[in-house]
Parts: structure tokens; sequence; C-alpha cells
């Protein structure tokens, strides 16, 4: 059984355990991740019960592809496609309450006829939390495109003093391009002395001096899965303080990495982390949440943070990323994308946590 | 009066129109558009009566960004901002049915208290098929960096037998940005040969060869405006086939561009230029629209084509982008992006729509 295959199995026990008599999924993502399908517009009615009477639509622009990539569903080519499926649902029909708009609501409602539509918002997003070997497989190499792009970039002397924040983006952008990654996963961060004081800071033409804190955060994109790392180098002798600061956030991100352990709470996570940080009397220099869910989106379920509800599972695919910032002078962050496991956390990004100074 | 200003007045016409109180706007583009701000996260309530009772919301990331971009609006700092809004909403109060989803409809309804919520779906992007001066500058500037990026692929021999698609459509994203892009604009679309033929072919490994059609379609982002143009030229010497072909397009793109007037029916436009593709017995080799509106999205209203209502207004910025494609040998399309204007098209794209042989 294809892993599509396996994960619309996953779905149905879902629908069965609700009552329902299908699921229209309109959610892209969602789509993607129940049928392989990556154009732009498409849509699954999944009838609870089973792929022989679960049909996939598209539009006329996709026939090769969706040929190819989905040759496992009754296919209806049609446009809009949400009320092409609608049409031939019966009983009770959930629908995304949590994507379908309300206009687009009133045209399901049209188009179902005596199908009842019931809210069923999260029923993909929900098994989308744990993912399988699949897409474990795809968050590495995507992983792995970002660790690969760094060390090409320190290998050939891209951190060197005037370049600017601007063009370390761009070439650490086009490396993760050459090593295999779509694109980047988001729009890298990479700031450069007082800069990187700020959390999301974007990049500018400020240029690189010696001494200063280099911080880069980025990711890849692989088969649709989303890698996000973070490092933070000097370039020449660090500062007694940048030494400081930076064994500070280690030892923190080591304490949330350690604590990932399936049936552990989340906001347990983000404590374990925040707390060494505390401790050392940085706790408001540390303005952010943990870390996130990643996955086919950049930020995804489980939030670490304080206020998260539920506990981790193994599985659960998740950054690690504290960080203390001081205004002025700079800031440290480290991030990993992890996967939790039943043995302890499988570490996806492999590039050294030593401060690293070029 | 700031170009933002101006545009929530006239949003307030429409308003007062509809006997709205005021408008909720939660479409992100549509916030930028009536504020400026281009954050991730925003809302503005547009009350009928004034700016003075217009509210802006945003949450604690922003304070220094929405300060800078939103200095003329009151400000809430909340999160999430639909909801926040909507608690201080009275008598009817307009929301975007186009983009609110039920389950943030039920939200909206629980927050409203006794406002009465009237589906409002459509009214900013209504405003926005006119473009005013400041946008058009902002898509000048975009159709620039990808005229300047195309011309210094050329001039630095970017398109030589060898290359692949890819490489080349790296290289051609990389000097819009070297051209002032922010990103491209979408997906770059090179095709080499007979993928040439395929109208939306996705850049693979395939090799430029003598004798090839190349086909480019690609476009730049400048200030969150799309460009969006399309060339085609041929490696080394034509044959007569591909020149019979490169004139057919071209002439049909020329009528298309003279087609474009103010109260022209957008089918009108279409027709005008599919005419010419017809009359050469190519009609069914012409297989898509004649072209869309840009602006904030790459493809917004009007579509031009076959089945399009509506007619066109001074100000539209529009594409105009016939092509024929021969399955197997190859294809040729031809793209602008241009402004309506009274005086007749204004044409953005400025590279020269005579056949190139690099």
């Amino acid at each position: 059984m294809s892993s599509y295959a396996a994960r619309r199995n996953a779905l149905r026990r879902e629908l069965q355990a609700a009552n329902l008599d299908a699921l229209l999924v309109t959610n892209l993502l969602n789509v993607r991740y129940l049928t392989g399908f990556t154009g732009s517009n498409a849509a699954v009615l999944v009838d609870a019960d089973g792929d022989d009477t679960t049909v996939f639509c598209t539009d006329g622009r996709y026939l090769t592809q969706s040929a190819r990539q989905v040759p496992d569903l009754e296919r209806v080519v049609d446009r809009p496609c949400d009320t092409a499926l609608a049409r031939r649902a019966k009983g009770r029909l959930g629908f995304e309450s949590h994507v379908v708009t309300v206009d687009g609501f009133d045209g399901l409602t049209a188009a179902a006829g005596r199908a009842e539509l019931v809210k069923a918002g999260g029923f993909v997003e929900k098994l989308r939390l744990v993912k399988d070997e699949v897409e474990i497989e795809a968050l590495r190499m995507a992983c792995a495109a970002a660790d690969r792009a760094l060390a090409a970039l320190i290998g050939h002397g891209g951190l060197r003093a005037g370049r600017t924040e601007r063009e370390v983006a761009r070439e650490l952008e086009s490396r993760m391009l050459d090593h295999g990654a779509e694109g980047p996963s988001f729009s890298s961060i990479v700031a450069f002395g007082a800069n990187s004081a700020v959390p999301h800071h974007s990049p500018t033409d400020a240029t690189l001096h010696v001494g200063d804190f280099i911080k880069l955060d980025f990711g890849a994109l692989v088969d649709g899965y989303h890698s996000d790392m973070t490092r933070t180098l000097v370039l020449g002798k660090p500062a007694d303080w940048q030494r400081d600061l930076y064994d500070l956030v280690a030892r923190s991100q080591a304490a949330g990495r350690n604590a990932l352990k399936p049936g552990v709470r989340v906001s347990g996570v983000d404590h374990a982390s925040r707390e060494v940080i505390e401790k050392a009397g940085h706790g408001e220099d540390f303005l952010h949440g943990l870390g996130h869910g990643v996955g086919l989106e950049i930020h995804e379920a489980p939030a670490l943070s304080k206020a998260g509800a539920g506990t981790l599972s193994a599985g659960m695919a998740v950054t690690v990323e504290p960080g203390v910032y001081l205004p002025g002078r700079g800031g440290v962050r480290i991030e990993d994308t992890l996967v939790v496991r039943e043995s302890g956390p499988e570490l996806l990004t492999l590039t050294t946590k030593e401060l690293v100074v070029v």
C-alpha cells in the first residue's frame, strides 16, 4: 500500500469515529498529504467506506500530472472542484470548516443537495502531527540540504568582513539549491552584529565586521517538506561575553532537546529549556516560544511554548530554538529540527553546535 | 493625503452605498492595499465615517514596523485581530465573506455582540481592479527588473548550448534580484525545444541545443507588485517554420494590445487576438486565455478570456499573452504587462518583440 493510501485509511478511522460518511478535503496541502498531488487546484472526497468510492478532482491543466501522481483514485476533471465533488456526496458530509470560506460554504450547500454538511475542521491536520517515515525522509533531505549549504558557504569563504547580510542570504539560498532544495523554506534571516539581537531580522545592506555575531536562520524545501535551522557564529576572536552568551543558549537548547520524549507535555519542553536561561537571569531576553512543528508547512502544530497544550508523540517533527537577545549588542539563537522517538530525539540537523569561529 | 488614505476614502463610498457602518478587512493583501502594512498578521476595521474612527490591529511582533508603516490610524495590539476588531464594531458590520472561514465566522459572531454581520466579499478587490499611479510605478519597476535581467542574461552569454533549463531559470531569477526585485513574482518557466510546446512547463535538466526555441516566462516582485512577461527566442538560425510561428503570435499579440481601450469588453480583447491565430488555422493550438490582471497578486481580475465578463477601465494593469503550441515541435508565447489608458495602452514591458536570435 502506498503511504498515501495508508494515510487515507488512517483518516477513515477518524471519519468513522465521528460518524461521517465522507470528508471533502479542499486544503491543497491536505490534498497533497492524502494523494501526492502537487498542482494548484484539486480536492478529494474521501469516502469512509474505502478508496473504491473515493474521488479525486482537478482541472484540465493537470490531466497528465494527476494521472501520474494519483493513479489509484477515480478522477473527476472539473472546475471548481469543491462543488463538483459535493454534488456526488450522500449522507453526513464533513467539510474543512477551518478552510472553507463563508461564500464557499454557500456554494457547497447549493451543490450538496440532500447531503448534510458537517463542520469537520482539522481532521487531516491531526493526522499530519505524527510524520510517517516517508515524510521524515523528506525532512531529513531538507535538513541535509541546509546543513550542506552552510558548510559550503563557510568553506568557500562566504562569511568574510565587508559582505552584506543580503549577499550572504543570497549565497546561502543559492547553495541550498545546489544541494537539492526546491527552494528556501522561508525568507532567510541573516543578521550581523547588533542586528542579531532582533529575533526576526530581515537581511539588509549592513556589512560584516570582525567581532560580529553572525546569526543565520534558514531552511530548505524538499518534496514539499520544510527544514528549519539557526546557527550563530562569530567572525574573528569571540569576546568573553559572546562565549558566555553562546554557552548559555547552547545549554538551554540541549535541555530542550533532551526533554523531547513521547508523553511529555509541550509546555514542559519549553520550561526545561527556558529554565536554564531564567536561572542565568536572562528570562526576559528570551521573548518567543521554544519551537514548533515542521512538515508540509514551516510552522505547524505542535507549538512548543509556555501556553502550548497537549503532549508529544513519537513521530512528531519539531524545532528547538531558544535565543537570548541583548538589544544593541547582539543575540544568539541555536535551532535544530528533530524527530521525537521512543528511543530519544533524532537530530535531523547535523551541523555542529559548538561555537564556530570564522 | 497618502495613497492609502485615498484608497480608504474610495472604499468608504462603497460602504455608504451598501449601507454598511464598517468593513472588517482581514485579507492581508487588502490590509496592505489600504494601510501599507506588510507584516504577516493584521486586520483593519474601516469605519464608514472616516479615519478618525478606523482601527488597525496587529500583534506584538510588529510594534515598530506598524508604527512606521501605519502612523495615521488608531492601533490595537492583540491576537487574533479579527475578533479584537469585531468586538469594537456597531451597527451593520461588513466582513470579507470570500476570505473568512466558516470557523472564523463563528468566532466573529461571538465577538461582534449586537453588531449585525453582513456578507461583503470583494469590496476591496473591486477597488484594486483600477491601479493608482503609486501602484503603476511599482509595476513599472517590477517590469524593468525583469527586462533588465533578461538583457543581462543574454548579454552575458547565459543562453548557450549545453545549459540546462534549471540553470537558466536560476540565473534569470538571480539577475532579477541584481536589478531591484524582492524576488521572482512566480516560479519561472524556462522551456527549450519541444518543451516550449508545453504552456506551463517547469524547468528540467534538459539542455539547450542549436535550433531550439527558448521560451522564458518570468517576472519580478517590487514593493509587493508582480510583473509578468514572456519572450521566445531561438538559439542559432531560426527555421522557416519557427519564423512563421513567431510572426503569427507577434501579430496576434499586437492585435490584443491594440484592443486594450477603456470600455471594451474583456472578451472582445481576447477575440481580437485569438482571431488572428484562428484565421491562420491554429485556433486549437492556443489553449488558454489571453491574459489577466496583475498587481498585488500575480493573477487577479480582470481575466481576458472568451468567457470573461465586464469591460476595461483606464488604470487596469493586464497581461497580453497569446501562444501557439505545436506538440512535439515547439511553441511560441509573447507576453507583456500593460496599463489601460485613455490615450492607448501603456507598455510596461519594454523588451523588444522582434524575434531575438542568440
